[in-house]
This record gives structure tokens, sequence and C-alpha cells, in this order.
């Protein structure tokens, strides 16, 4: 099995380090990732510029790749161009601290993944529930390679991603894996406004997180002990919203 | 009305200056938007960085604020600290090129109208489908101002957005107002490499969009010359596939 890892903290962060570690003993490892720190990108492309690629060593040992891009850059770059073959997988992680809820949306481990099955290529977004520096990556990464075989043995339609969430909690007491549904958790966040030594105003986002609190959510999973998975998709017509457009009256000539 | 404009091409592009010089006839509009380029940039955030804000003029007048960052960016920041009330709708636009299938995840226009519905405010994202930089963005900008006092009238939920794409032919060509599901056209592209003078390569995204051609679709209806509306919703759980993920016999303790 070829897997693709990635992520979008970097390719000298921790989390990837212990994803790339856990799964070599699952298949056949590459690791192309952001040169840099690439938190709340989105699904960005870079289309205005070039992208570079230069080796990345790790305690003195050949890592991966590092691009002078996006988590989604990556993806494309490794299989149109770095990769001699198709992976079977990409994983993309460990991110440092939730993926659930609206935080999909804004995050480029996500973005990863959900390149890498608009490709065709199953994926998997991982992240663990903690943001300090020193979080103890180990049993997420265990997480990720009990589940790329798994992952590698079913089908997932191209269009759909597979987002794991762990507890950064002691192993014994994790309650189990569960099947969730991406929660309405969202962040409570302002512009903190302060002056350069000039005296013009600079705004810098801050702010916290607001789980859902709903059963069967992720959030709420996550929260009480559980590792989630959610399968997300990009099916974005709101049908529901559709029909009650029909029923405005703005089809035919009028604006057009 | 008070109608906050913004756009993914910068505050000195001609499709916002049209869009926002249509709207003031509607509504009392505030433009923020980004300094500079931000197509591509999916809906990214700047967290590592703080954000200024300059004064814009354009033709010798003040037109609006330019932003340091992306249009999530200008959307959050306009509705913290720039706008003294909240606006009643958010306009983004008018994109230079269709904004359709796939493109809704890469799209920064997308984006801003995102963050506006997230935020609780009727969003509509605007797009014409012509790249060329001497585009004629007129009827386009009439559009949004004939659709802004109407979704005005109407009930938009949190969450959801209206994306418009605008067919770039003669107005007497236009079939009229379609609405439209998100259709499934791909980019199809690849990096081209080159060598710098010191002939070390570099990749440079390039390719071409297929678009989708079922009927309904956006892509084909903006193709056969209609102005699409599309309702774009972020509930991103796939049921399906978590109905089909509960047969995989991976809930409780065994990856945990």
């Amino acid at each position: 099995m070829r897997i693709l890892v990635t992520n979008d903290d970097g390719i000298d962060s921790p989390g990837i380090y212990a994803l790339a570690q856990a799964l070599q003993g699952v298949g056949e490892v590459t690791v192309v990732a952001p040169n840099q720190q690439q938190s709340a990108v989105g699904h960005a492309l870079t289309v205005a510029v070039p992208l570079r690629v230069h080796p990345y060593e790790r305690n003195g040992k050949p890592f991966g790749h590092a691009v002078t891009g996006t988590p989604a850059d990556c993806v494309k770059l490794a299989l149109d161009a770095i990769l001699p073959e198709r992976p079977d997988i990409v994983v993309s992680g460990i991110n440092h601290g939730r993926n659930t809820a609206v935080s999909l949306i804004y995050s480029g481990t996500v973005s990863a993944a959900t390149e890498g099955t608009l490709l065709g290529i199953p994926s998997i977004a991982i992240s663990l529930d903690n943001f300090s520096l020193d979080a103890d990556f180990t049993h997420a990464a265990e997480v990720a390679a009990w589940l790329v075989p798994i992952l590698h043995q079913h089908h997932l339609p191209r269009g759909v991603l597979l987002n794991v969430n762990v507890p950064a909690i002691p192993r014994d007491q994790i309650k189990g894996v569960r099947i969730a549904e991406q929660g309405s958790g969202f962040w409570n966040d302002r512009y903190e406004v302060r002056h350069d030594p000039m005296g013009r105003p600079y705004y810098w986002l801050t702010g916290s997180y607001i789980p859902d609190g709903h059963s069967g959510s992720d959030d709420q999973l996550l929260t009480e002990g559980y590792v989630t998975i959610t399968p997300i998709h990009y099916r974005l017509t709101d049908h529901t919203m559709l029909e009650e457009l029909r029923t405005w009256g703005i089809e035919g000539k009028g604006g057009a």
C-alpha cells in the first residue's frame, strides 16, 4: 500500500512525524508537506506564483519533500510531479487541535484530504484535541495506523473523506470509536486592536471555540472521550433552499 | 439597507468597482476588500499575523477599506471592527471567471459570502463568466442590484448563501434567470515544470476547466446563456456514507 502523508502544521511539526512513523509499518510512506505552518488556509491553491520542492531531513535521515505551498498544493503536486505512482491513500495530519464542526471549512488539514478525494484517492484527515506544543501524538498515530488498512479494504466514493478526531487523554480513559456527525460548534472570535510604535492600529484575530453540545456530534463525542470518525462530502447544493427559491418568482426574464 | 461589498480579485479590480457603483442605488454601500489579488485562497483566515486596514481611493474619491488579508478576513474584520452597524447583506464579487461546481471549494469570492452567512448575514457571491482583463461587468452588476432587494425581502437561513453566475454575452442573448444545482465540473490541471537560471526546477499550476454538461447544472445553464442562482450550504456530513461506515464494524474499542 502506498500512503501519501501531508499536513498543514508544516513538515517540521511533531504531528506529521508521529504519523509518518506509525504508518511505516502499514505501507510505503511518502511525506509531501508544506515547508511552513499553513493553519486556517482553507482549501487554498497557489496559482499566482510557482512552487518549489526541497528535500527535508529529520534526525539526519531523509524524511520527505517540503513544498513552498498549501496542503492542497502538496497533494496536487505530489500526485502530478513527485510520486512515481498514484498513492492508495492520503493521510493528512496529525493536526494540533480538533477539526470539528465549522472548523472543517477553515482547516488546511481537512483541505489536503479534500484534494485527495477530489483526485479519486481515499483520504483521511486526523487531528488531536490538543493545541499545546508538547502534545503527545502517539495514540492518535496508532489510530491512523489502525484505520488506514481498514479504509484500504473498503470503498470510499470520490468526493468523500473521513475526518478523524482523537481525544488528548490517557489511553485507558478513551471510551472507544464512534461514527459522528459534523457538529454546529463555532468560533466566538473578535479582533484585538493594538497599536504599533508609530501609533497605527493593527488587528489580531483572537477568540475561543464553542463546541456543539448535542449528543452524536463530533464535538460532543470527542469531548466525552471518543475517537470520532465523520464522513465529509462536498455536494454543496442546498436542495431545501433550492425549492424555496423557486417560490420567489425570480426565474425567467426578471433580472436578466 | 446596509450592504457590505467585498471580493477576492482585490479592491482595485474592475469587478468590485462595477458592483459597488450599481449597489449605490440600492442601499448604503461599504467596501472592505483585500488590498491585493486573493484568488483560489479558499476559506482562508489570517491568524499568524495581524491585519492592517488602509483607506482606498478611486478616481480621487474615497472608495473603501483595503485589508491586508483574505476575503473571509475582510468580512470578519468589517463586522467586528470597521462597520459601525451590522450590514443587512454581504455581496462578494464580481469575480473574473465563473464560480461553479468544484470551483466553489477554491473560490475566495464564495468564501467571503460563506463567512457572511456563517455570521448570520444574508450573503451573495456573484461571478462573470469571463477571465479577460477587459470584461464588461455592467450587466452582472445590474443583476446584483436586481437581486439584493429581493433577497432582503426574503429569508435566507444562516449557513446558506446564494451563488450567482452571469454569462459574458450581449444582454439580448441572455435567456433569463434559472435556479441551478452545483455541477460536477472539474479542473483538468497539471504542473508545468520549468527551470530557473541556476537549473533548479519550479512548478507552475496550469490547466483547463471541464464544465458539467448535465442539464440543470450551474455549468450547463451558464453555458446555455442563463444567469444561474445556486443555494449553497455547509452541512458536510455525508449521511449515506455515515450509515455505510456503521457496517464496517469500526465502532467500539477497536482502534481506541
